[in-house]
């Protein structure tokens, strides 16, 4: 998907709202047990019920491969039912050299047919420029995450007197463009967003952590709205877990509806 | 796996060996194309003719995710067929927050049995201690890799006057214990390992980088080898592609026993 596309996206829909698909079988509807793919079920009834108030679809892949090969399948069918001008992101953190990076390239890219895949920056450049050589696809690196071990590595300070998260944002942003590189920025640290911002003014920030991990959604959109929005903000227990039993559409449609109108007065 | 089980290992075979199964239906010999799984009967014939030389087996995840649900279900076939007295290495390079790195280290240490699998740190500590929480399993964190890209962010200077992968190593260590924890340190950099060995001196490491990518074995001994000797040394390409016809298994197999002749002279 383009990135005039994305944009496209957000303006008609008013929405930068990602909903993340961590379809646990502990934490389905226990009705559901009883299909034959409950976690394609799971997820094709969210996909209909948030459809209208999303732009973008995130599977943490470590959901499906904990399943094997039935894992595999679910993932698969869930793809295939996303509507197509619907951004779809594997959350796979993935990052090794080259040629095995090229190869994880193609299993989201092709076999799959993610538009993104989010990969791990520690090994540098050539475990990402393999993923960016994919037309029209996105490599969303890990910037500054949302949780406690951020601090171990992210937020250590180099002898240039940056933060090692910064330091992978102004390396990085040349090995691609705004056309295919965006950047994991967790909402929690939303009042280091415009610091981000200094650094990547232009690129799209993917921000999981409104809601259940903590952080507001006015913040990020204070801190981290662009001239093209530049935002796709993530939410996952928030919505797909809002309910426990049959009516779980209705409370995760409602959920996506009051963020999504929460982020239109942001557009 | 336990640690002295390893140790006894490596001097019953003297032999610190690991295999790579890197394993990939473009360069396996053409007549195994044939067979029903051919990775699997690639990778039998491969452990078969190498296992006597080595002490551990180490698949890349991303050759077997790239082709599907066949690629799991060969993997699932292969991590069966392996000895159970030699170290199995998933090597998926996997880092993720809290709940999603429990379910990573459920997938590669519950549903396949792996003894250990690789992780990258740049997500910090609980990123990493849902692995460290399996017994007798093994987290093997990524140090300083043998890639061009290691001198993105490794080898950058961290404002105590030390590289990045010196913090990881120092960071790191005390989150697990000689007993569960391993470091990938890539063999390109032999002449690092001596300063490598001075913060993690009873450390076990994995070494890449010996063969194709351009190592030397007796480096690596000289500076990696510890009282424990403390070293697994991984060869993919240079064991399983050593031939390309029916005769690739004796020269597999004369690869495997030629490093583990050598190996023999420095224990």
């Amino acid at each position: 998907m383009k990135r005039a596309e994305i944009i496209a996206q957000i303006h008609k829909k008013k929405s930068f709202l990602c909903v993340g698909l961590d379809t646990d079988l502990k934490k389905i509807p226990k009705f559901l047990l009883d299909f034959e793919d409950p976690i394609f079920e799971f997820n094709k009834r969210i996909i209909d019920a948030t459809k209208d108030f999303c732009v973008a679809y995130k599977p943490n892949i470590a959901f499906y491969e904990a399943l094997g090969v039935s894992g595999w399948n679910s993932l698969e069918k869930t793809l295939n039912y996303i509507p197509s001008d619907i951004f779809t992101i594997a959350d796979a953190k993935r990052g090794d050299i080259g040629n095995t990076a090229s190869l994880y390239a193609s299993t989201f890219f092709e076999r799959y047919s993610f538009d993104s895949v989010t990969v791990a920056p520690y090994m540098g450049a050539d475990s990402v420029t393999p993923f960016l050589d994919h037309k029209d696809k996105w490599t969303i690196l890990l910037g500054l995450t949302s949780n406690p071990g951020s601090k171990d590595f992210q937020t250590q300070l180099t002898i240039d007197n940056e933060y090692l998260y910064q330091k992978v944002l102004t390396v990085s942003k040349s090995w691609g463009s705004i056309e295919n590189t965006m950047y994991v920025v967790g909402a929690t640290k939303a009042e280091l967003l415009s610091e981000i911002r200094s650094i990547v003014p232009n690129h799209f920030l993917l921000v999981p952590g409104v809601g259940a991990q903590g952080g507001s959604l006015e913040d990020v959109a204070k801190y981290g709205i662009n001239k093209d929005v530049g935002l796709l903000v993530n939410s996952s227990r928030g919505i797909i877990y809002a309910g426990k039993n049959n009516d779980f559409e209705i409370l995760a449609s409602q959920s996506a509806m009051t963020l999504q109108k929460e982020m239109a007065k942001f557009l």
